[in-house]
């Protein structure tokens, strides 16, 4: 099998972001021939303004980075019962011009993680629901879906939990398998 | 009855905003003790970040913009099958500290306009998801989805399409009411 | 203040529901003043049929009940992450026709309790997403969203779980006034 | 390529149902190599009991049917915002148990059509969230969402309009390559 690069995206600006330290540990448990990197602009992004005439160089680069992925990993907070005007704007960007959008068939891992007991669920069904318009395929089970982060990672963001250890592997390798239906 | 003052948001960028002329037009419609301004300063706001010690100054003044208001009208773009990253930033700095948040009772008539045949409708569910977290009670119906925009409003945003301002002046009767409702 | 007599629904044929046994725990909960009935006739509605010509006899029994009650609450289980068939055509049959639907204007507390760990929150999004429709305004806050049933009732449906008692005594007080602030 | 058998299943028991019409035209836009015949047995299915020792045989029955099928074709009406009764009650018992359900894995297109302007869109998104849990792959694009579907059919339930016959073409192309995709 050829080899796999998988792109993290991380919804939150948060430094001790659990959603970025799920992506980090999703990427311990991928399956050899597979890879997995963090895209760290996101902030970088100005507000997505229809009018603009042409992309801003930052969009260019993150619409080059999701092209240059063979699929991505979403992980997303869940802000007020849904995803992140973070995460938003940047899917708002990625998709203009929809005509060459990189989204556009690309397979996707939704994930997350939230201190409280939904484990950011409510966020995860409305990103489905985008991901229906960018025509991105989302993997359907296991899901990743991690209540109580803070008795899961330590204060390094370093997953201390091997039942959750044991989802990720399932999930990675259904990823790795789900991406790969997608290709060749 | 004492004076309604309402509070318009609107969620898109675009200049020629139908979202924006929904709310001018709704404005239109209003019963004699009700008035609507609409709140200009979301593209102010910076990129909701929780890592931020306090609230930013655009912050607390959209926050105050909330406060003072007695109910508000949210017009939504649908932008990939959801509200706006620029929506849904502002809300997510709105309700932080969720202890003292102004979005915490306030009232709310939700509305939308798109060019496609959604008419918005699809980001309408997802704001009421989000609705139901901040505690912002969101009339039900009447529902103002706008399908073909462009053609109901003029080059300079103004409506004119009767059945569309029979509509809205059902609305603004029944939102009238509704924020009443929940004052006093 | 007047008597409120609110009506519960149970979306679960199970005997040892812990829907329904979630109604009656909130029904212990009330203010004085209050009142909870449970109807039991959901198993008895037929197939929902939009071509028979007339309502059967008891779809008008269960839409007279919903009439004479000043307010519902809903139990739903999370059946295949949305609503149960059996409450959806429970639905789908008290609002036939829409003219004089029995749902309109009716306030509705939403509760639902799983035995795993979602508590039955996918299936109360959906329920808020038709009560926009049947024009039934929902409680906001607080939602009582229960996880791990198992572990709060025993085996003859009797809440154990303390801080839950807590959480539906709230729920009952806001309820009680939301119903309130829909009446007189 | 083998021969694929896509199964279609019409959510609603209306004799005039849009929606088995629009099941009947998707089969006729299929390629050469695919075939789709009509499920006709949801209103034989008792309401969904959780208690009940074994499955029925019209379940049996029922899943056997899915089972031999390469994918599915769920058109879906709209009631009251959401999937009928119905059609949730025949996927509750479609997935019972889950360890054996024939939904697992198993392609899916869904289409609606309705009478009004949201063309069965509001239903869709929740058989979505449904089929994540069964671990169903549906399509994301094109979508059938098919309003003000009396101008579109003859009172024989023939598709009469060019435009919506073109899109079931492209359809049925792309969900044979995704049922495809998922076999062998």
């Amino acid at each position: 099998m050829a080899q796999l690069q998988l792109l993290g995206i991380a919804g939150s600006l948060r430094k001790a972001s659990y959603n970025r330290a799920l992506i980090r540990a999703i990427g311990e448990e991928l399956p050899d021939g597979a890879t997995l990197s963090l895209y760290d602009g996101l902030a970088a992004l100005p507000v997505f303004d229809p009018d603009s005439k042409d992309n801003p160089d930052v969009v260019i680069a993150f619409q080059e980075a999701i092209r240059a992925a063979d699929g991505l990993v979403i992980a997303t907070p869940e802000y007020n019962y849904s995803i992140s005007g973070l995460l938003k704007n940047a899917l708002d960007w990625a998709t203009r011009p929809l005509k060459t959008s990189p989204m556009r068939g690309k397979p996707v891992g939704i994930a997350s993680a939230s201190t409280g007991i939904s484990g950011g669920m409510r966020a995860q069904y409305h990103l489905r629901q985008i991901l229906v318009f960018t025509d991105s395929p989302a993997m359907l089970q296991p899901e990743v879906i991690i209540p109580r982060a803070q008795d899961r990672f330590d204060a390094d963001g370093r997953l201390t939990d091997d039942s959750t250890r044991d989802l990720l592997r399932r999930y990675a390798g259904s990823l790795t398998a789900w991406v790969g239906r997608f290709h060749g």
